[in-house]
């Protein structure tokens, strides 16, 4: 009824004073964090997408998951393959994507055009923080270097997770598997019946609230009706590519942390003044991984 | 790289001449589905709310899962309480919330102004189509009478999962529950920790594109800054104070249906021209019951 309902239903903020028996929120966890459980991501793995209208959206790549194609948009962004991209396609509560659509610009020197089916790596070679919770996708889920991955260690396969705001590569049929030229953000549920049919490269960390709040396409799969609605790119590239004066740097909280395991259990045992039932349990995508701007 | 990049990767369609052998997708099992297996949502249960913009979102109410609320929000729109309501919450991959917000205006006659906690209601009584994979919130998962519910047999409470475009009713700290004069909408992932701490009373099935796609709020919890950003509403009402030939009507697939089984089936299991691997299991929120306007 006031101005104060549900501002406790966040997880991004908990106001007010402490009272006598503080339950700890997992934005107490991560603002407790000591500055030893942060790690810098590298210049060379940020995206840095400015839109017309001034937005950024900045997009942390994850070489480890699907090399060639991170490596194919590393060499897109420094050709400057992308001049006149546009976002072209707004699907509601599926993706935002974006790239020069329909053009036949060849691709530029280091690009590998028909690069391997990264849907999947090894699971060896993984240091893994198992989540401990049930998920109907995949035998094992958990946190690997930073980020949501499903897995099957008997089978020796694991996967980047599809959640909100995790970014992939437009293809089209098999054995296609996309170049990266094309790219697509997770704007609603997670489409982890995604997982292992396509080559996920990493997720926004910056500005997805720019994507998901675009107006939807009309026509088929959310595809924009007229060119003038097209959401003009200004630029797409590395933040290594920027001067290291201009450039944007982000940290994010170390999953082998004990400040993330602490994280996970408060996520998966919400009782603080809000929530009166703990769940008892939490979804992998729902496990956000705490990543913050340095300044 | 073409038009049709990711053409294929929704559910929405599909399109294209069949096959020889043609797998089903879950479009093709809805659109497949006998009429006999639709149900109509009478009109009493639709909240039809109309943007000064033109836009319109529906919502389908639950009185099965909390009928006192659902109740309230009835008598509300029956008295017009929502005169001048708007939106004044977008908060990214959170919630759309609307309603008087900071008003004084007193109850109309009809509404119980503290009901009790209907965060749960009995698990006996539910006719209930198991989706039978793991969930990592609730012992059990399915659907009853055409909603998502989480349940424990054992212990005997069921509740209507916090799915994309559930709603819910706003409420301040424990022991308050809402009366049902605010309201917001799930416009990002699951938010299953909420579940069994809120009250759900219903779902947009027409129209959440138009709450997911609004601006976000930039105070903290995605309160808008300035009331000139709040998005008027010129009406909130019940289809069936609409005239018959007036009113919107829908129906939903049933989920005691053999068509909604195997539709299940399907969306565990994508495996048509895009998908190559399929997961072989499904979130209870991915299985989203097929909703279509009566014509």
């Amino acid at each position: 009824m006031t101005m104060r309902t549900l501002l406790l239903l966040s997880s991004a903020l908990l106001i007010g004073a402490a009272p006598a028996k503080k339950l700890l929120t997992p934005t107490d966890i991560v603002n407790g964090a000591p500055s030893a459980a942060w790690k810098t991501i590298p210049a060379d793995d940020l995206l840095v997408m400015d839109l017309k209208s001034g937005a950024r959206v900045v997009v942390q790549l994850a070489p480890m998951f699907a090399p060639v194609h991170v490596a194919n948009i590393k060499a897109l962004a420094r050709s400057s393959y992308w001049d006149g991209a546009t976002i072209y396609r707004v699907q509601d509560n599926y993706v935002a994507q974006w790239g020069l659509n329909d053009s036949d610009k060849p691709w530029p020197a280091g690009v590998t055009a028909k690069p391997p089916a990264e849907y999947t790596r090894p699971f060896k070679g993984l240091s893994i923080k198992p989540l401990g919770y049930a998920d109907p996708y995949a035998p094992g889920t958990g946190f690997a270097d930073g980020w949501p991955i499903a897995y099957s260690s008997k089978s020796g396969w694991a996967n980047l997770a599809h959640c909100y705001a995790t970014v992939g590569v437009g293809r089209n049929l098999s054995p296609d598997t996309g170049t990266g030229g094309e790219l697509y953000a997770i704007i609603g549920q997670p489409t982890r019946h995604m997982d292992r049919n396509l080559a996920v490269v990493g997720r926004v960390i910056d500005g997805i609230d720019r994507l998901s709040s675009l107006p939807r396409g009309t026509e088929a799969l959310g595809f924009y009706k007229d060119k003038a609605d097209y959401v003009p790119i200004t630029s797409i590239r590395l933040a290594s590519q920027m001067t290291a004066a201009g450039r944007p740097s982000y940290e994010y909280l170390d999953t082998a942390s004990a400040s993330f395991a602490r994280y996970i259990r408060v996520r998966a045992n919400r009782h603080d003044d809000f929530y009166t039932r703990p769940a008892g349990g939490v979804d992998l995508c729902n496990v956000q991984v705490p990543v913050r701007k340095k300044t």
